[in-house]
Parts: C-alpha cells; structure tokens; sequence
C-alpha cells in the first residue's frame, strides 16, 4: 500500500454535507476524494473495488432513516453483497436559506441574525418548538419564487417554511449543493436554496437566513463503507473494522447492524426474531422496515445492536445462530465503533 | 343524523389515488366529499369535526411507509389526540407517464402496449426484476424534458426512468393528479407527468406508457380515519370501530396499532416493548420507527399487531398494560377489520 493512494468514495458535489463528514474521517492529504452523483455510486464504487472506502448518509435526527441508503442495504438485485459499515460519523446540520438579496430590499450584513432585521415580524424562539420558527429571515423573501433544494431538507425546515414561504414552488435536486448551484445560475434573482454556509461561499450567494431547521440540534449521522473482503488493516483514520478476535474490548463502545426478513405466514417470527438479542445482553438501538421488494407487505428488517462481532463465538455471533432459527435470513452489515 | 349529510375529507384533488381509495368506502350519493391539500389538512378536518371520516395514504407496497402520516400519528404538537384509525383500504397503483405526443414521431393508439410501438428498443419482461423496465414506451420519449410527480412516485418507477428517462429534470408535486394538471398547462409540450389513466382522461394528456412501476403488484394501502369522541355508529360502509364489548368475533381478522417510546437511557426497553405482545399470542405484523421529536436519537415507534381492542379485558389491553411498564409512553391508534 506505500507509495498507493487510496480513494474515498463520498455522496458529492464538494461542499456537500457528506463531503464535510468525509474530511472528518479522511486526511485530503492522504486519501484521493472521489465525489459521487448519487448514493447508490458510493456503493458501487466501494463494490467494484474503485473506492477504498465510501462515505454516504444514514439517518437525520430530524427526519429519520435515508431510505435510498437503507433499500441500497437490502439489495434486493444482490448487487453489493460485500458492502459492509466500519465507521460512522455525526455531522451538524445547519440549514441557511440561499439566495439573491433583493435590490430594492433594506439588506443587514450576513451574520448578523438580530430579529430587527426581518422584512417580516414573527416572534423568534430557541425552544425546540416546531409550531415557531426559530430564526427570522436576514432580509424581506417576498422577491423568491422559487425554492431548490434536496428532498430531506424540506422536512427539516417544516417550521420556517412554512412561516415565510408557504405557497412557494419547490424543486428537488440531488443535494443542498446543487441547489445552491441552480440558484447561482438564476439570472432573475427569484430562487432560492436551502443549502450550507458554505455553499454560499464557494458559489457566491447572498445569506437570506441561516439556522432555519426546525431543531437546532439537527444531525446527520453517516456512515463508512468498506468491502468486506478488502484488506481491514490499511491505514486509515476511520474506525476500522474486521471481525475481532479480541473479546476484551467493552462491547457497548460497537455498534452492529443486522438486516433479515421473516415468513410472513408465521406471523410470530417478527417478535421472535427480535427477542434473540436480549438474552445476550445486546441492546437493540434502532430498528427500521422496508418493503421487502419481492412480496407485497412482506419486510425486511433492519436492527442495530450494541456490540460487536468477533471472528467467532462471542455474544453477536451467539446471537447471529439464534436469528437463523427465527428468520428467514439475515445479513450481518457490519460492527464498528460508536462515536455517540 | 337522519337528513344531515356527513363529510369525507381525504387527500385530494380529485382523481387522486385517495380518491380512488375514498370511493371504494364512501358512497358518493350519500357523503360530502372534501378533497384536501395535504394530508395534515386531513387529520385537522376530522379533529376539527369538520368532517366526519378522513382517508389519507400510509404504506405503498414497494416504497414503505408514507412518513408524513406516520408523524402526524406520532403527533408530537399534540394537534390531532383524537385521531383513530377504523378503517384500511387497498387501491392496486398503476402508474402512466402522461404527457404530449410529439407532433413527428409515430406514434400508436394508446392502450396498445406492444413492445413494437417503442421508439427505443429494449427487451420487456413481466417478472419483478427491477433491473429491467417491465414496460416499454407507447412513443419516442426524446422530447420529454421535464418530469413532474408525487415524491413516492420516483421510488415506485425507478427502473423505467433509469431505463428511459435517466437524467431528466423532476419536479415535486403535491400528488400526481396535480403533475397531470401542471403538465396539461405546458404549451411547450415537453413536460411529462407520472400519474393515473385517469388523471389523462380528466386533463386531456397522451398516454405516453403505462405500467410504469417496477412491481406489477404495486398497491397503496390507506387508513380511514375518525375521531375517538365521535359517533361510532353513525351509518356508514366504512368498517366501524369503537372500542367493543363483543369477544366472540375471530381477533385474527382485526389490525390494531399502537405508537410507544422508551427511555433512550434503557435500551432494553425497546426489546422489552415488542416483546410484550406474544404472551397474548397477538402477532405482531409491522414496525416502524420516526425520530422522537424532542431528543435527537430518541425514536417514536409504531407497532401494528393482529387483535381488536375491547371495551375491557381482553388481549390487547392486557398487552397495552404490560407496554405501560416497558415503555414511556405508548398510545392507542385505533383497531380496524382487516381488508388483506
């Protein structure tokens, strides 16, 4: 591997949130950063042995599970059989509104964000409180007529949206960043993104408002990708993960995930199948559903567990062979350090 | 309530596939029917007594759970506490690519199919592999530059647009009757719609392919909502459901579902909760999960279990008890006769 750049694959374009998780795991010095069009190129990439590692988003506190990512995970076609987590990373999601200051507008400096600076007076609140925005606009929005954005955003901007921009045609596009593209190339100065602050550096747009999730403490957990027979030892700065045979480590520091689906004629096997970590003292975190995709109302399940899987015995093994007498079938997608 | 007619609001415009869905519950002759914007203004119609039964979607087959819903049965703001479901409906989704003939190519009688009218060659297949686009186009596609739908209508067509319409530009739209609205309105004539057979009739458009969604089964399941303090046995043919005295009729042909939280400090408690319905042999046939709201991390979960909840005793309020120790907090969403 000396003298051998690897690649981090990660969902792009630069300036993306993604981007930013992957330079919190990756040294840009050491590592060649590949941006990807979509999430279902990550896993490609780290598949077909194009990438080292990949990079892509999990889940938002504020609007749950990526479902692109979690169906990617189910793989129904068994196109990314070798894809497994060996890291993940917490990433702040601070959401501004993008766009064109209007001319005629009485404008304040970007930053500022005092509540007197509103075109429109809406009483401000740092309360976790998604009946009342929590920010102001930084200057009068009557001039947008358009909103791009990336389709999770909207969700997590419910509050302000709908406090100063109700009505107003919305576009999805493939990231905040290419939305803050679009608007950069709108010579009528009417759209406008919800994007990063970085964004509107790197494509010179104007603050409109800034912090304008409804919860200030909006966070997008992402994970790292690896192959499951890629060499586990290359040096990285992600938490690196083969299966373990080292048993002295304090299993709840891991996480696991498991994916499996069950008999749909047994109705049971559901309860069942997630009764069989608790004897082992593995905690379920999380769980999620997705449409199986070969029967309707037929699911496939995903759990994550603290612990983590050790080359043999151990408890997520122990685990493991009971889910295979409950469930259909399992897939074990991988265990790595929790940064939680 | 003799002489009075009742109102069904339900997520409109008109054409929609709740529409479609209200339609197969509601007699038209004896209801109001109120198409509405969105599906929160649903929930508020029925908890406003502005209407007296509510439809709105919940699950589709191949695209999971509509999360909008699911949050506003978590209902964290505490607006709609009297929202119950009583009732399911199932509405088979064939989705059409609805636009305009271009003017030179040739183009065939819609309703055709064969695979010799396609403007692009490429091979069909009936099976459910999503690899393969399971339709052809009725006509070249080349014009279309512009597409407009639901957001889950992307997700339930993905292998006909990277098929055929890879990299166009998409719009979203509230549903998929107002995308054949919008593109009625384009005079351009290279704008495109993913909606219903139907909406092409009402709005004049070409059938440019139908069958478009990856699985030939592709159905979207729909709940009827009422009010908890409402007149239970008003006559209706939705089926009814107040909390019941009568144990003889057969649990199994009955759906209940019930939301929870746990102490995110007690990650057993998660396992603890599900495990709690077995006892009373009350299957449990679904789950899911959307982030709590209040603590990033912390999660509302949704179980649907096979039973009917009594007035008193009973199955499912011995195992709602039990959920009053494992869980922080867990609410009665309604129980339902099975349609499925």
């Amino acid at each position: 591997m000396v003298g051998q750049r690897q690649t981090v694959a990660f969902l792009g374009p630069k300036a993306s949130y993604t981007h930013q998780a992957t330079l919190e795991c990756f040294d840009e010095s050491v590592y060649d950063f590949a941006p990807q069009i979509s999430i279902e190129d990550v896993f490609q990439a780290v598949q077909s042995d194009a990438a080292h590692r990949g990079v892509v988003p999990f889940e938002n506190s504020t609007n749950g599970s990526v479902v692109f990512t979690l169906d990617l995970f189910a793989d129904l076609p068994n196109r990314y059989p070798d894809i497994l987590v060996c890291g993940e990373v917490y990433i702040g999601v601070n959401h501004c509104l993008l766009g064109h200051a209007q001319k005629l507008a009485v404008t304040v400096s970007s930053g500022s964000g005092s509540p007197e600076s509103s075109g429109r007076a809406t009483p401000t609140t740092s309360a976790p409180n998604p009946a009342v925005p929590r920010t102001v606009p930084l200057m009068d929005l009557k001039h947008v007529k358009k909103l791009y954005s990336h389709p999770q955003a909207w969700g997590q901007c419910k509050t302000f949206l709908s406090g100063y921009l109700k009505g107003v045609e919305r576009q999805d596009v493939s990231s905040t960043s290419k939305a803050a593209e679009l608007v950069a190339q709108d010579t009528g100065g009417t759209s406008a993104a919800i994007s990063s602050r970085i964004a509107a550096k790197i494509h010179h747009l104007d603050l409109l408002a800034s912090g304008i999730e409804d919860f200030p403490d909006n966070t997008t957990r992402f994970f790292v990708l690896r192959k499951a027979s890629a060499d586990a030892s290359a040096q990285s700065s992600d938490s690196e993960n083969h299966i373990d045979t080292n048993m002295d480590e304090d299993m709840s520091r891991y996480k696991t995930l498991v994916s499996f689906t069950v008999d749909h004629n047994d109705p049971g096997a559901l309860a069942e199948s997630l009764a069989v970590f608790k004897p082992y003292k593995l905690n379920l975190t999380s769980i999620n559903a997705r449409p199986s995709g070969i029967v309707p109302w037929n699911y496939i399940f995903f759990v994550e567990i603290k612990g983590r899987r050790l080359e043999k015995d151990g408890a997520v093994n122990a685990a493991l062979k009971d889910l295979g007498d409950t469930a259909k079938g399992w897939r074990w997608l991988g265990s790595w350090k929790s940064e939680l």
